[in-house]
């Protein structure tokens, strides 16, 4: 006995899985563990918002458990319909097997699994003008899927998580990024690896510190130049205070003593972002 | 029998509760449900560092809920020196009495009982050079603590949440905040009143929205002005879409169609402050 069937092959209906117990519903739930998605180099995305940026961002999306009856939206069946086109193998549920595949209490109707991108740092090509950002030990995923989302509109060319500890594909991440996380060039490195392929590329380094001397809008962010973010925590390693780091820092006026490594971000994505616009129009 | 007891009167050591039947536990309790803190107006505050921002903010703690074994750090200890000193009610607790008190898995060891501050508008005198930021029907308290911290961080004046769907004073609101809702004059206004306020005060009022056909770089922020920052999901109301209000946008450059409310306000509130140091500065 079975409980996957090809139920109707002739409508282009895919598998379906009734029960909870399946062997393919469990080995894919085994998924939300971290060391599971290492060892097995694959991962779960939630959500048909970020299944399509998954798509757009050309990750090889292997298989998508669908659970029909939460699949209202247009859009989410949109998604079905771009999967199947893009060669992944679409498995209908029941919502008790579903059940044992979604994330927390997200109801999207579908979680798919996709090839986990590792491409390294010699993979990315620069312009004379991109922008870089660093993200060292994000401990929060939810930080570092926020940076990516803000990434994402500055027009940043490519993250390096460098150091990072948490895993920049789980679920967290993913859903604070909205599917930026498939869309903006992401690299992981350590922080060494990171500094030592920046200085190779004559990419200018400023480094975001509280402590800095110099104020964020003193810095010239012109050619190549790469941002780096520290975890709120811990700080920045040694690795960025060399000699060709420019420490970079937000004037505080309040109370609290830091802010949101996420807030920088933005606060620095987009002076850079102005200073060029301003460049390229020749005003101030 | 109680189990409420004044311990060790000669030491200065305050009462202490070892069951979690306590009436008075219980009561505080009942406080982490909204309507109940809304009934009683008052408000709880987990942690040291939290209930430092409220005292420095001038916020009247009535009582402080102590649980010796988890209160570690030197921080926690002056934190109950300067409650005790300001008139609060020191209880300590057994761990199972605390256990009932607080919120999901902190442990930061207190918990105390304030007085809900109720300014109205007409209580803020402004400067010539006042910024204030409007942030209408926040959902996610976890946004609106976050535009509080960046607010305090770039020196805004005051913050009005209009038409606020939350808590502003929920425990979310509060910790992601890190007290900055203490420590910013923070006010609760429908987004008719805010709206009427700001116009008889003279404040100039940008409002930012995604589809504004002007970047937020082209404004001017000089003298008094509001920023108007609206939910994610319902975007701004049409109170803000008045002849003297100024619709403003961030470039966007990537696939996710918007940014996080609170990027946006870090974006703003720190192009606003940058203007206005050039300004006082001379330079461009």
């Amino acid at each position: 006995m079975t409980d996957v069937g090809r139920i109707d092959e002739s409508s282009g209906m895919a598998d379906y899985i009734e029960s909870p117990q399946n062997a393919r519903i469990k080995a894919t739930a085994r998924l939300r563990d971290r060391r599971a998605r290492k060892q097995s180099g694959m991962i779960l995305i939630d959500g048909a918002r970020e299944l399509m940026r998954a798509i757009d961002g050309g990750i090889e999306v292997v298989e998508a458990f669908v659970c029909q009856d939460l699949l209202i939206s247009a859009d989410a069946n949109a998604c079905v319909v771009r999967l199947k086109n893009a060669g992944a193998d679409i498995v209908h549920t029941s919502a008790a097997a579903y059940g044992k595949l979604r994330y927390g209490e997200r109801d999207d109707g579908i979680v798919a699994v996709a090839r986990r991108p590792t491409p390294g740092l010699d993979s990315l090509t620069l312009r004379e003008d991109s922008m870089i950002a660093v993200v060292e030990c994000v401990e929060k995923p939810g930080n570092l899927g926020a940076i990516l989302r803000t990434a994402d509109a500055a027009g940043v060319t490519a993250v390096i998580a460098s150091d990072a500890r948490g895993d920049i594909y789980g679920a967290n991440a993913i859903r604070a990024s909205l599917g930026a996380v498939f869309t903006v060039p992401l690299f992981e490195a350590t922080s060494a690896d990171a500094y030592a392929w920046l200085r190779a590329a004559n990419v200018s380094v400023f480094v975001a510190t509280p402590d800095a001397e110099a104020s964020y809008t003193s810095a010239l962010y012109t050619g190549r130049f790469a941002i780096v973010l520290g975890a709120e925590a811990s700080g920045i390693s040694d690795v960025w205070r060399g000699d060709a780091c420019r420490a970079i820092g937000l004037p505080m006026h309040g109370k609290i003593d830091s802010l949101n490594v996420s807030a920088t971000a933005a606060v620095l994505f987009y002076e850079a972002l102005r200073q060029r616009s301003a460049a390229s129009s020749g005003l101030p």
